[in-house]
């Protein structure tokens, strides 16, 4: 069964809703059958590098509020992520724009690592308060997931990757995504937003009861089929030698 | 729409549903919305590299038949390549293990030439009596795609893409699959062997009827939902600005 997730970096629902689905992961009977597929999403794609203001300003002048109102928003959203273990240090984080970090985390699923990149990029923001955007930042904590870390800076360096970032992109916009984190699951079932974990488990629970071995819409109609063989239609595979 | 192929490179049946597929696909209303992803699969991870003998010879050792036998076999192969516009120069075809073209095509997939790449290797492999596995060789054929030959040559001279093959490998054996070309249709239908067009025909056209868009499970139960806001569990894209 396969799970995709979109999400973006700085988005404090990813994060917790993260913890909350590998929360349902952990007590889901068929938790070894899941492939689980970090997505890119990019929740402003011109969002600046450098802001030199903090996250409570920028929140208040992007919705037209008080820094206070900003700041009472953030907290509220801060305690919601302790309750499910996550430190969120909102004064001291970074505001920047996530485009290179996706590149990273594809070039990371490239090596198998995909999902330690994804959750040591999201601690980079939320807790660490580290700037995602910053190459040498990106390739030290490439080099703390086991990447290379000259390698993760000469790639940051090229425009490689790029392709990788649209087409997740543009993939959830087919899909019709308009918010983060979403999740969907065999391309069947779809959870939008940071759910409770029970609502994960009951998700991932009526996929796997659904799941169907592949139909076979045809078959070689006629001809052997000796082992490492091609008959009328086929080369099969040797089954012992 | 996905449809994935599971093939290798040295499989007389799989060039011919390559064709046939494609063939089916140029007639299909739905083209545009079909994303083909070939797999790897490898008919005889033993295979050497180098036979020192051609394939009438290598063909006649591994069924017991007679080299006039083995002949007669790929010449009724040739002739049904020759029906869709093949060439097969069995001849002078050149067997040898294709480990090394399945890590060049994951590469080339990085690189959005997935499809110039695969087919480039069918060609080079029946048509052009190339040795697919001298990695000077490849790397020329990658260069003919648009990669780049030195990045192509050092990449094959490293392991990199053997996880990537292994995957495919692994993947097709999840799925049960004993023998190529394998056609998988949104994870739902399959298709196995180079079956006449219409049959791929009517399989997309199935799949393509039965194609239902998400069902979300569920949604945020409240809150704003306001352009580039987070609202109590979705941090949500501008809708404009």
């Amino acid at each position: 069964m396969q799970v995709e997730i979109w999400s973006d970096f700085v988005c404090p629902f990813c994060y917790i809703g993260k913890r909350r689905f590998e929360a349902a992961l952990s007590q889901f009977e068929g938790q070894e059958e899941i492939e689980v597929i970090y997505r890119s999403f990019e929740l402003d794609p011109r969002a600046k590098r450098d802001n030199n203001t903090d996250i409570h300003n920028l929140l208040a002048s992007k919705y037209g509020m008080s820094r206070e109102e900003a700041k009472a928003m953030n907290e509220n959203v801060g305690n919601q992520a302790k309750e499910i273990g996550l430190t969120y240090h909102f004064d001291t984080m970074i505001p920047t724009n996530t485009f290179d970090a996706h590149r990273l985390m594809h070039f990371a699923k490239q090596q198998e690592k995909l999902s330690d990149m994804t959750e040591r990029l999201l601690k980079a923001y939320f807790t660490d308060s580290e700037n995602i955007s910053d190459h040498n930042t990106l390739a030290k904590l490439a080099a703390e997931v086991g990447l290379d870390q000259q390698e993760s800076l000469a790639m940051l360096a090229s425009d490689e990757y790029t392709q990788a970032v649209h087409a997740d992109v543009e993939e959830g916009q087919k899909l019709g995504i308009q918010g983060v984190p979403f999740f969907v699951i065999n391309r069947k079932y779809a959870v939008s937003g940071a759910q409770p974990t029970e609502v994960f488990l009951s998700a991932l629970e009526k996929a796997w009861s659904e799941e169907k071995p592949l139909t076979i819409l045809s078959d070689s109609p006629k001809g052997s089929t000796d082992a490492s063989s091609c008959d009328d239609t086929t080369c099969n595979v040797p089954t012992n030698n």
